[in-house]
């Protein structure tokens, strides 16, 4: 699989903190390599051979909504299992599995993502159009993503069943799953269902908590832990201190994502905005609502939650009247700065530089216009 | 929790089988007895008192959904484990647990029926209103499902974690889930995806794979398989045997099922009937199809799939020529006897009765006018 080789000391990739960039490069290609292996072991007819029209289905269905992400979940998991395993642990064969975990968040994201852009109305999704969108899929869409969700447990079968990890790393994704869905149903309650939002929901209080379950454990804890667990870490403090730092570090990239809602350039999020006009409890309107007179509020409160385009467009100006991008700069620097500071601060052993250079992707600036 | 004097040897409930319909009624009511702990188990504010909101929502989410069905798996796993336990093991402790493992089957069941409701357009499920057509929820009940979903594994969890059968649970509701999912997505690929449904796809062969997967594993062979495994039964050739009479068992009861879709009582169904509307793969249009005349075929490939009354009343005076209802009562009465045979046969000392029990009830005759 590996074009790497076999003599040189693949830890060393890890290590230099300026080189993380190729480091993650190379390794969304090794990635890559290891995705038709996956999508044949969840399709081949012979599994199940009395349904072939299925699984032909399911090819269609992993394929379009699977790999073409920015796969940082998975990176994440192949990244935090190269800095924390012993260098004799890391083994062409290991490294194969750690990929295959990573695969596994991927499908999680995937079995996400396809069925909240239903829920969301969503159009674009990684710069094509939302599954459910395509032709004559509609709702049974949420189907397609739920065999998804199964197979991400089939591959984990498959793979790590022998394992002593194999329950923990079940129990880790069945819990990320259910955080996270916790966390969606909050942002769908704080949207009072698609309707007219109660904006005295959105407290900073509320978007904290709706972070925390809809996005930092199971795009930043759950990668890390995993990878933890298939490394053989056991010491309870050492995931303590990890989901600490790394519950930071989802918050300061929901933060981005919100802000990138309103002003990233499509191409290179490749999805359409739809915070404003679905009302959502974004980091945008709740420093807004904490920072607005009350004649601002009153206009926010009018157009706020509402698909016109002219109050989208007033309710962008009532941003940037209050603004907000220069508050999100000043939260994201200063976060940026405390998170460095937590992390010069672990003590039990977990390899700091993973985290620095997990922190500085999070956080990178790419598409940001300002 | 029990009514029941301590001192009465249990087991002698499941014994006679003429009582098995008082067994029933009284298990019910045990079973409802332990739903309030469930529920409060699943929503206690202290598990995740950082999201209040969300934990009571879902537990109006759980108890519109879950209590209120016939409990047929639920019981189905308490009969089949207090048939299979050594007599020794029948304690209160385990009963509770034989019945906790059943409400996990009901979740399981309520996640599938709140997403499949969504896709197939249903209106009315157990005499209220499907969920999703409540107040304002509409597709934010994609969510609430894979919640319902996922309290199932944090109930595994909280009550069999330290069972030797844990991980075999999980994996067994994992896999039903899967094929449960495969079998929801062949059914969607024969509607071609609500659009006209191309008949020439309604095969008997192709309805056998789409009733195993959709309705078999997760109806009967998982039930019964969950029970064995807590029962502490080992051998494989045992859950083969009880495997292939299940699978027999699910395909008589979706028929049943589709019988009554159509000619069933919407006040002992609690539905209304949509599989002609929808243009279902049903046992009933694949037999009329095998036997159609070419004039027939014609006018059940125009009328069938529509929501048009007119062809809706078209495609049931063509059930009528075609005599489906005559066909129907034969192949239970065959398929009855069949299985009573084949469960005659049943030789690696799994209790016969237990599987005679199920029989009767899978295909008693409530709900049907004729």
């Amino acid at each position: 699989m590996s074009s790497k080789p076999k003599n040189v000391d693949i830890r060393t990739y890890s290590v230099p903190l300026n080189a993380s960039y190729v480091s993650i490069k190379d390794e969304s290609r090794e990635l890559m390599a290891v995705w038709p292996d996956i999508l044949r072991d969840l399709t081949t007819a012979n599994r199940h051979n009395d349904v072939p029209d299925v699984t032909k289905w399911l090819a269609k269905v992993l394929q379009y909504n699977v790999p073409g992400g920015g796969k940082q979940r998975a990176l994440m998991v192949v990244q935090a299992y190269k800095s924390f395993v012993p260098p004799d642990q890391l083994t062409e064969d290991n490294l194969r599995l750690a990929r295959i975990l990573g695969w596994c968040t991927e499908l999680l994201q995937a079995f996400f993502l396809v069925s909240d852009d239903i829920e969301d109305h969503a159009t674009m999704r990684r710069n094509q159009p939302c599954w459910y969108l395509c032709n004559g899929i509609g709702l049974t869409a949420i189907n397609d993503s739920i065999m998804i969700e199964m197979c991400l447990y089939e591959l984990l079968k498959k793979y790590f069943k022998t394992k002593e990890c194999y329950l923990d790393l079940i129990e880790q994704f069945l819990s990320a799953t259910f955080k996270t869905e916790m966390g969606q149903c909050l942002d769908l309650l704080s949207t009072n269902f698609g309707n007219k939002p109660n904006l005295l929901f959105f407290t900073m209080d509320r978007y904290n908590s709706l972070v925390k379950y809809k996005t930092a454990y199971y795009t930043f804890v759950l990668p890390v832990t995993l990878a933890m667990s298939f490394a053989g870490i056991k010491d309870p403090e050492m995931y303590r201190q990890a989901k600490t730092i790394l519950l930071e570090m989802g918050h300061l990239f929901q933060v981005r994502d919100d802000y990138l809602d309103c002003y990233g350039d499509v191409k290179s999020t490749g999805k359409v905005g739809t915070d404003i006009s679905e009302g959502k409890c974004s980091w945008l309107i709740t420093v807004a609502l904490q920072r607005a007179t009350p004649e601002q509020r009153k206009a926010l409160e009018e157009c706020y939650g509402d698909s016109d385009p002219e109050k989208i467009n007033r309710v962008k100006q009532l941003y940037q009247e209050i603004g907000i991008s220069n508050t999100f700069a000043i939260y994201e620097e200063e976060t940026h700065n405390l998170l460095n500071t937590h992390i010069q601060q672990i003590s039990r052993g977990l390899p700091h530089d993973f985290f620095l250079k997990t922190l500085n992707r999070a956080c990178s600036k790419i598409g940001r216009k300002d």
